[in-house]
């Protein structure tokens, strides 16, 4: 089966790493992702960058993209403002994010949920009008830092809302990296027979990601975020590691028998360079391993 | 479900690390082990010690123990003269490993499949006679470092003629951490079917080892092995991590709704703890970013 891995590594990554790269680093960052296959690259966040200084020159890093045919460049934005800016610097899919609590949405985009899941049909909609692609992230979906287990059935109740707009795709998102398979089956099922596409967000804090990634494709998920590296962290347990990395990932998707179109050895070798760039070892396994 | 883990940190995880720790904190780490519940410890490995240095002063070890009535004490045995040291120290179970491809056999025990396969059944045989448990594991059993993949039906007439001599558990070991979950399935449903309890050795070297678990617990699995802190290493991949950490195996079967009777809390005392005394961070992910 053909499952779509998206490079989150440029922007979600990187956004959560000490050492600052300059927007024409990441732009390389891009080129070498998209060189190796990956079919999608989240090459920049349109936030405002006195709130996430990593992420500044979000203009430049698309312009200094070598655009790739067969890969999709997409932009984080968390408001209409943010839209615009991506939309205007020529992203090919806006991704809008925004967590299903309350507390973490008051905290981190100063929304209620309400607020926000009416602003993700507004951006479904402008996206239609502009001609971009839409995704729509649900994060926090697995668990909460602030209010502690999450309701599937919550969860669910945010996911139609959402999927009635008709994004292309309805992203879960374990924010904090606390689930695991059986709740991954549960939301991802979910999601998936609202006749969306269904896709999914991992991070490796507590070593469940590559489980649940593994879960997701089993009950339907066809899009997984990952970075490059296994980059970033999290900003509520700071000893922890970040995303899954894509090259895992890809280690597991592909011993399983499922397609990515990417090419692994090329990917174990942008790891290396970013490692390089970053001046440290990354959370990433296959890269240190080796492919089999 | 309940789902017993044996925690090979004292000998798989430590003969594998730089930092040599004496046997008198060796059997301080198997102490704090059943304080936090586990059910199985492999405390010692009697193999010859200059091989393996880390390992010296099994017999120490076994005399400095603080034995607790609900842990179980293993011992690595890999030829007939390791038994005997083992049952003479007192084990509670003999665990023989044998790798099922000859060029591994060869240069690891200088031995042919044929042979170690004979001595399992011995092993067994005279384990019966002396009132010890014993645990027999199929090393490489989803590849192997030299002839590389690892035909699951090879795997399991290996399993089929072991199983024959009744051991306690046939534990199939991913040796260098190259399998995925669909291999596990296969694999652990054979031996599921062979009327022998079925157990799993997962290394996290290419970051599978957790989705390995879960895949082998839900096909049938009922011992998993795993190392404190996720020591150890990789001696076919210097960069790469050790076993899967017992800690982040028991946040995901605990997450999962299975039973393992051990406090996570305490658990992850004990990597830190660990971490300390070898110096280092450990791969170990749950340890560093907290239960949730």
């Amino acid at each position: 089966m053909y499952v779509e891995i998206v490079d989150v590594g440029p922007r979600d990554g990187l956004q959560n790493e000490k050492k600052i790269l300059t927007p024409e680093t990441r732009a390389e960052l891009c080129d070498r992702l998209s060189a190796a296959g990956l079919p999608r690259v989240e090459a920049a966040s349109f936030v405002n960058p006195k709130r996430v200084p990593q992420m500044a020159g979000a203009e430049e890093v698309m312009n200094g993209l070598d655009r790739h045919e067969g890969t999709v460049y997409a932009g984080l934005v968390l408001n209409e403002r943010g839209y615009e800016r991506a939309v205007e610097a020529g992203v090919d899919e806006v991704r809008y994010a925004f967590p299903v609590t309350e507390t973490f949405a008051r905290k981190n985009q100063n929304t209620t949920v309400e607020e926000a899941t009416a602003l993700a049909g507004r951006l479904v909609e402008r996206a239609r009008l502009d001609g971009v692609r839409v995704s729509i992230t649900l994060s926090a979906a697995f668990g909460d830092p602030f209010e502690g287990k999450v309701e599937p059935a919550h969860v669910l109740k945010i996911a139609e809302k959402v999927s009635e707009a008709h994004p292309d795709e309805v992203v879960l998102a374990d924010t904090i990296g606390v689930g695991v398979p059986t709740q991954v089956r549960d939301l991802v099922a979910g999601v998936a027979q609202m006749g969306v596409t269904a896709g999914c967000h991992f991070h490796d804090t507590r070593n469940t990601g590559i489980a649940n990634a593994a879960a997701a494709v089993e009950s339907g998920a066809r899009v997984l975020d990952a970075s490059v590296g296994g980059t970033g962290g999290c900003p509520f347990a700071p000893r922890a590691t970040g995303n899954i990395a894509t090259e895992d990932l890809v280690y597991l998707l592909h011993g399983m028998g499922h397609e990515t179109g990417i090419d692994l050895e090329s990917l174990i070798g942008v790891a290396e360079w970013l490692a390089e760039r970053l001046g440290k070892e990354l959370p990433g396994q296959v890269y240190k391993a080796g492919n089999f």
